[in-house]
């Protein structure tokens, strides 16, 4: 157990699962390098880095069955007051790590750097009550459904539903562009039949679009919508990126945002599909994953099946791309990684190469790593 | 079972879980819908939906134990050709059913607008091998780190590992836009070492800094990059989004971009920490979630914290924001959920509107909800 950290922290409380106390020391030192340094500590040579940016534990108490508590402090500096870089020292590997769940947070309370990572609601409550004009009571809300339907047909539902008094009419979260109700298209009519509904009954119900697409097409999405009148905009953010919606509020939006939790459980994808399939499909022309015994654990079927999908694509006219299995490979291990591979990968060593020692083991390290590739046959 | 579809499909096949064939049926036809039209079968009325937007079952079968390998067609225009409307058809809701996992999928060998959706790699393992000079042996890479080194002290490194020999020479992904190593001046400082050293041994190595920032900040620095001279980019496409990977790869990138997998498993989050907290903290002023006894089954417990955490931020200068829990509310359990959530709750009923039937029995239905939530004491 260490003494309070010296910094303002990130405290970030992690479920852990181990089945012996070995296990368990081994995983709560890992998360303490995992978002940060992610180097053994041995590795670590670099004073202000060992006293400024490694986590520390603030305390490790059981659960239940073979589950505990770690309670880990991040110094706040390492997430660089970045939307993105925030989540990757909450939980960027060790996201990955089955063994832990990521249970809670909590922010420093001396971070000037706040908003700007974290802009926070714009309107929250009070401003959504304003809009609405429901001081008190619950609100109500239904959504504009199912996608295939024709423009004119959902604008006759909005128009029902804000005739009978609903405060907000949403989009379903799978009503995108399509050919049958175009965005903006679909925006015009619904709004105009709220509009129409509210002059008639002295009620404030909103029309609220569902923005999708790639930033480009969601900003489009906004500015139009926003242009119509519209009374709120809705995104998914585990779909469109969490730091998108930070810059969505920061930036863009003059009207409040609800959040959509589609795509959430972006884990439960097979690794081979998610990084094997998905990843290149959307433009990677290299995918780093988890290597088979290393820190991460996945199995030899497992990474076999996701280089396979990268380096010989079923899907028709899509290039081949590179494997770069990661995270726990030994300088000496290249020889059995590469027999497992075969030549068409990239083997990335960080640790395994850093841990040497100092510059000139490490150069030393490095070559052999470099010859070992160089003269596999 | 059905039919093969008569349309050009998106073949999904996702492993369920389920303790009884009632259950199995029961998830199965929750698969069917939710990813399209996300309604009762009940409250399906339009032909053309019926016909051309709902799934239908390609096969089902037993894997081990009380998994079965459920093979599911979604009509490809249900994607409208968009990167994250894509997402949402092969796994946006049903991603937060535990019992769900997305095992594989294949496109539609017809499918013109793939490239627009899906624009694929845009070097593949080819034009990589070729920027590196390395036509046919396995390739070498390593990292840059840890992050709160110096400028200066990851130039050496860079340099060490390029004088090396090492082929790709990344950033860590942890090394963003810090004061320790600014990304301009890192990009620069690296480049060079790498230009060097590569005019001394003949060498490609190439420099890969790793982007990371919301959609503006992150084209930005892709275009310094690149200006720089950098063999190719990385980027998280889970931290940033996958239809932005989707967009840099289309329309910015000229460089081969390298995948890395951190933040692929978000659900590993409690949902009331990823809904309650990080989508407020991110911007939302809403957040939509599973609610209890409905068909995500999140526990009343959960439920309770999260909208407790969205109501009671516990941060510090972030207003309150209004929980909208949905997903198989009925109309007639309003008075049990606002027993529950109190008055600080948006109702988001869709479905359990929907399946009244026609118009006037959906408008009646709609002043029924609306008249018991007014009226709730």
């Amino acid at each position: 157990m260490s003494s309070p950290a010296p910094w303002p922290a990130l405290r970030a409380t992690y479920h852990v699962t181990a089945s012996t106390n070995y296990d368990l020391d081994a995983r709560v030192e890992s998360l303490l390098l995992e978002q940060t340094v992610e180097l053994p500590r041995a590795a670590l040579r670099d004073k202000f880095v060992l006293d400024n940016i490694v986590g520390r534990l603030a305390s490790l108490d059981p659960l239940e069955g073979e589950t505990h508590r770690a309670v880990i402090d991040f110094p706040i500096i390492a997430t660089a007051d970045d939307p993105a870089q925030f989540l990757n020292v909450l939980f960027g590997n060790s996201s990955i790590q089955e063994h832990v769940l990521l249970a809670d947070f909590a922010l420093p309370s001396d971070w000037p750097g706040r908003k700007k990572a974290l802009p926070g609601p714009k309107f929250g409550t009070a401003g959504l009550r304003k809009i609405l004009n429901v001081p008190e009571r619950a609100i109500t809300s239904t959504a504009l459904k199912p996608i295939g339907l024709s423009t004119e047909r959902i604008a006759q539902l909005c128009a029902l539903f804000a005739q009978g008094g609903i405060d907000i009419i949403k989009d379903d979260h799978g009503l995108a562009n399509h050919t049958f109700h175009p965005f903006r298209e679909r925006v015009r009519a619904c709004q105009k039949a709220v509009r129409e509904a509210n002059s008639a009954s002295g009620r404030c119900s909103i029309y609220v679009p569902n923005l999708i697409g790639t930033p480009s097409t969601v900003l489009k999405q906004l500015q139009f919508a926003q242009d119509e009148g519209v009374g709120a905009v809705m995104v998914a953010p585990m779909l469109l990126g969490l730091p998108f919606l930070a810059e969505i509020v920061a930036h863009h939006a003059r009207v409040p945002v609800l959040g959509h939790p589609s795509f959430g459980g972006a884990t439960r994808i097979a690794p081979e599909l998610l990084y094997g399939k998905l990843f290149p499909l959307y433009g990677a022309d290299a995918t780093i994953f988890a290597n088979f015994g290393g820190r991460f654990a996945y199995s030899r079927a497992t990474c076999g099946k996701l280089a396979k999908a990268l380096t010989q694509p079923e899907i028709p006219n899509l290039p081949p791309t590179l494997p770069m299995p990661a995270g726990g490979i030994k300088y000496h291990q290249v020889a059995d990684v590469l027999s497992f591979y075969g030549r068409e990968v990239v083997l990335l060593i960080g640790g395994g190469l850093y841990e040497a020692g100092d510059d000139a083991a490490l150069r030393a390290r490095v070559e052999e790593f470099v010859r070992n590739v160089e003269e596999f046959k």
